[in-house]
């Protein structure tokens, strides 16, 4: 990940766009010929290298269904026809033939357009979307609503074969196939999603073209297709030496078992086909997979040749690919390099991640312990309960995840793992407000979820030193432990630390007492800056959100004036929800002040921005230590 | 459902059980012959049918898998092998045969077995679950524990065709497929979960017989069994002309085409087929998936004609099946009444549910609105995506759903809903303790949860009416709705009741300032018993935890020497943290004591039991009230 990535060659054309400056809309693009719109996916690919060379954009996957974007754009009519993208890092085509061209620049940025789809921004913006696999149930949905009000659109998902991984797609192609309402589904095979995709239907998809029943189902496909009209036998005739693909054959196909129709595969970079194809399947009653296969990255080659680097590459030179790599030490990396040498000292360690080994930083343990190392797809889920099943059996799991993921593993923590206290650590990354990927990414909700369920710990480090102490614990000691630290960066420690941890306690790190501020992990940090110049405001690195420190906290409600607590979390049943209870059930009486996010989703932004309008930034501490009557100079 | 039963004729042979009598655990099993197991498998089916007919308990299931569990423990050695059962609820043989036989009374009571396994009851349960889906998962990570540290134990995991349409069964299946560890999953066939089977995988399985690739696998897989044993072969012959099977039909079975070994469907009643097909199974590597298909209700003619009915009856007469129908009036039926006629009312209105027709009373409503009824199978995350596409195309969906199973959608309610306030209507039945499931299903976790996402509301009628009027708010205004009602019984509302809602607003109940007890649906009744004859309590009911009546809390905090909140929800994070939140918030003082269920998992009793436990009920309270000094008189 940190190595210098210098291209190969040339390749964007900075030619102009001349067809793309005539696109205000999906109805612009319909006056175009179709001759003309290989011509227009260039330009659309061209553009969108140039908006994310300015860093952290999806830029691969964007790439990679420009064409397909094309061709359902031009079929259909948006916003009567409903265009879902799963996930939605995709369609940054979609947002620029959709009127948002001149807006791309502002992506991710604070005010700006989101990095994903979203129903508030665009009226063709189907879906609000950043988790995966949600596509097919809410198409479902959309079809349902459709018929039960007597009414008539299409309703077409473009969902990634990564997406494809995770059970509430496979659960809802159940109900779709038992169903059989009208809906196209573009199955958009990039043979990875973030990571390469890992899987027994991964291995399916790759194996289609050499299944005996395709080739049987080949010559089916063609006699029925020759049935239905002369040029489409002719397309799937010519179009046979690059991608095989058919028409039903017969009905050996799993998809098409399931009850629904399936084409494919064909190639997803030929926009005319693709537009040929969409036009036939369009109008058909029931359900139909189109499977397309494309490549990440497509059209730039050094992002075709390394699409998981390119996936949200960080700032680039468009024309060469030349990228300064950030010497930066991330909390992933910290994790990584943690668990690589835990796993050389315990035999019990093994660690799972959904999809996300660059994410979590774990390249390096993966290749270090290939024998103690899970990639189980995008199922939050089965990460979760595959850990409790090792737990039973004597090993000590460790399962890397986003704190906006393990939202969707909320019952398999509680039922599979709490209920019998196992040993599975949970390490939670990008808690807290993340920034950029906005609402569906945001990890505020953790500590409230994470908090109420019996059995479960929480620790939030204050750096790589005491993340270590922490998993340390967890490998000697029972029962789940949730640590939880923030995208950013911490201090690397030298190899071979490993602290050991004064269980539940928290750390007073400033004296003071006319306000003690009570703070975790990335609150932290704030607080002592807060605090820094401020001889009477004490501060605490409150550590462990569960247990709390209940003798410190004792003691605090005697000596303080007030207590602050700051928390990078919802206010509603978070940290200082938590140091409320225990106060009144203490029967102790110190005036508090609750910082933290408020109670609604926080739009993309950089982190501190939304820190700062949340009001839990140095400045709005110290906001709320002057309201207090301390004396906080000005202008620092 | 309210029909009185009748059966056909006698079933049972109240013959004694001779050969149960001598098993106290597997061993004792193993040194049966194989033709006595056909016998034994009656004796555990008559013990079943006798232990069940005090009601409550899971009939059908267990009657079925019977045969299936006396092969596997005659086949496997547990403890040392694992054998895992999906949900739990079908293990009751399982239990008897692993020394827990004179317990069998006791299953559901306070203090005795549980209904489904637990790994703290007996080293026989490999987990502890009563959710679906989830076992493979689990199976995953014993058998990657088992790998890595070098042991050598079979894992066997039973999961019904129900809870194979849950997706985390599906996703774990695509990693179990692409890691290939040894494993063999049993996969119970008997053509319904609890409701009827729906979905597009049922119809797959119900057609594997008559697919023309399963005609020619079964001559590939003879030839193929031809050259592995002689007698194995004669073994497929016989049992053709019963049930169709075979082995590893080349690669066109879609488990197959996934990495897993594929054999059946065979006869799952056949134990002594079972035991000899097992006993080649049990040693070969990778996994493996058995497909036997049986009767829920099996041996038993009344059970077998109407599973569903006797999935978990009432009490009845082991002979004959009479059954005296309750005439009480429950929360389930005055939801799905309401929602029957709420349908008449309004075209937007469309019903989901996970498998849970009858649970969530909606029988009547799926009849009288077969096109605006929609059930997505054990799949709570695709209930609740659905909905928010119909939702985003003008519908006007209720989700109903047990407290306990939302927690599995968890993340579809905060993404898919909640972040673009999306108007889906969530009926929560089952909230609160629900008793004799115990832990695994106790709904005590909704209101800590679902609080702290942002845009959700949260309602708590006390009776019918008042869920009348919740449900016809959440109709006619925008947003995501909570609707939480318990387990048990309501009064019952004349057709046509539809009571406009004061939102957000308590209600006083009774007058008085000594104390004031705030408490929302369940914990209502208690708080009114406590108080009934004590004049200087005051009682609100609390019916919006979210929002909250700030204006009756002002109030309040002004006239109340002290407020007790009392729930049945977990403590943290509850209602109780929300009424100190917002007292915190407006700066208001006074003391509040909370009442709720501790933060600790809830073992199986009936709920009056754990409420007393737990120290909500009327009796509960009158101490606390006593202790802070109100006047109670003693003995009532």
């Amino acid at each position: 990940m940190t190595d210098i990535k210098k291209a190969d060659g040339l390749h964007l054309g900075h030619k102009g766009t001349p067809l793309l400056d005539r696109i205000a809309g999906p109805a612009d693009l319909k006056k175009l010929s179709r001759d003309q719109l290989p011509e227009l996916s260039q330009e659309l690919r061209d553009e969108i290298v140039r908006v994310c060379s300015v860093g952290g954009l999806h830029l691969a996957s964007s790439l990679g269904a420009t064409d397909l974007i094309v061709a359902l754009h031009y079929v259909l009519n948006s916003p009567r026809d409903r265009i879902l993208f799963d996930v939605g890092h995709q369609a940054y085509a979609h947002k620029m033939l959709t009127g948002r061209r001149e807006q791309m620049h502002t992506v991710k940025k604070e005010g700006g357009l989101s990095g994903f789809t979203k129903v508030s921004e665009s009226e063709h913006d189907a879906i609000t979307v950043g988790h995966a696999s949600t596509s097919l149930a809410n198409a479902l949905g959309m079809a349902m609503a459709r018929d039960a009000l007597g009414q008539d659109y299409q309703v077409a998902a473009v969902i990634g074969d990564g997406s494809l991984t995770g059970g509430m797609a496979l659960a809802a192609l159940n109900t779709i196939g038992d169903l059989r309402r009208k809906m196209l589904i573009v199955l958009n095979d990039n043979e990875m999603s973030i990571s390469e995709n890992v899987g027994a239907i991964n291995k399916f998809m790759r194996g289609l073209q050499v299944q005996k029943w395709f080739q049987e189902g080949e010559g089916a496909g063609k006699k029925a297709v020759q049935s239905l009209s002369k040029p489409l036998a002719d397309f799937m005739s010519r179009a046979k030496s690059s991608t095989r693909h058919f028409f039903d054959p017969a009905s050996v196909n799993p998809f098409a078992m399931m009850g629904v129709r399936y084409v494919g595969p064909v190639d997803g970079h030929n926009v005319q086909e693709l537009v040929w194809l969409m036009e036939r399947l369009v109008d058909l009653d029931g359900p139909t997979i189109l499977h397309v296969v494309t490549r990440k990255g497509k059209g730039l080659s050094y992002a075709e040749a390394d699409p998981i680097y390119w996936h949200g590459p960080g700032q680039f030179d468009p024309d060469t690919g030349d990228f300064k790599a950030s010497s930066a030490y991330s909390w992933s990396a910290a994790f990584g390099d943690a668990v690589t040498e835990l796993a050389k000292r315990d035999p019990r360690t093994f660690v799972i991640t959904p999809a996300m080994r660059e994410g979590s930083g774990l390249v390096g343990y993966s290749r270090a312990h290939p024998h103690r190392y899970l990639d189980v797809g995008i199922a939050e889920d089965v990460a979760v309960t595959t850990a409790a099943g090792m737990a039973l059996q004597g090993l000590r799991p460790i399962v890397a995840i986003y704190s906006t993921f393990l939202q969707r593993a909320y019952d398999q923590v509680l039922h599979d793992v709490a209920i019998e206290n196992l040993n599975v650590t949970f390490a939670i990354d990008r808690a807290g407000i993340v920034g950029a990927d906005g609402s569906t990414h945001n990890g505020v909700f953790d500590l409230s979820y994470l908090r109420s369920i019996p059995n479960v710990r929480i620790g939030l480090p204050k750096d790589a030193h005491e993340m270590r102490g922490m998993l340390k614990y967890a490998q000697e000691h029972d029962g789940p432990f949730a640590i939880r630290y923030p995208r950013g960066n911490t201090v690397k420690v030298p190899e071979g630390t490993w602290p050991t941890l004064e269980w539940g306690t928290w750390e007073r790190v400033k004296e003071g007492s006319d306000a003690v501020i009570l703070a975790g992990g990335k609150a932290l940090e704030y607080a002592q800056a807060a605090a820094a110049d401020l001889p009477g405001v004490g501060v605490v690195n409150a550590r462990f959100v569960k247990p709390l420190d209940l003798n410190m906290l004792r003691e605090l409600a005697g000596s303080a004036r007030t207590i602050i607590t700051v928390e990078d979390n919802t206010l509603v049943g978070g940290f200082g929800s938590a140091v409320l209870e225990a106060l009144n059930s203490m029967g102790l009486k110190v005036p508090v002040r609750t910082l933290g996010i408020p109670d609604e989703f926080q739009d993309h932004a950089t982190a501190e921005s939304v820190h700062a309008r949340a009001g839990i930034d140095a400045q709005a501490i110290r906001t709320v230590l002057a309201e207090l009557g301390v004396d906080v100079p000005l202008g620092v």
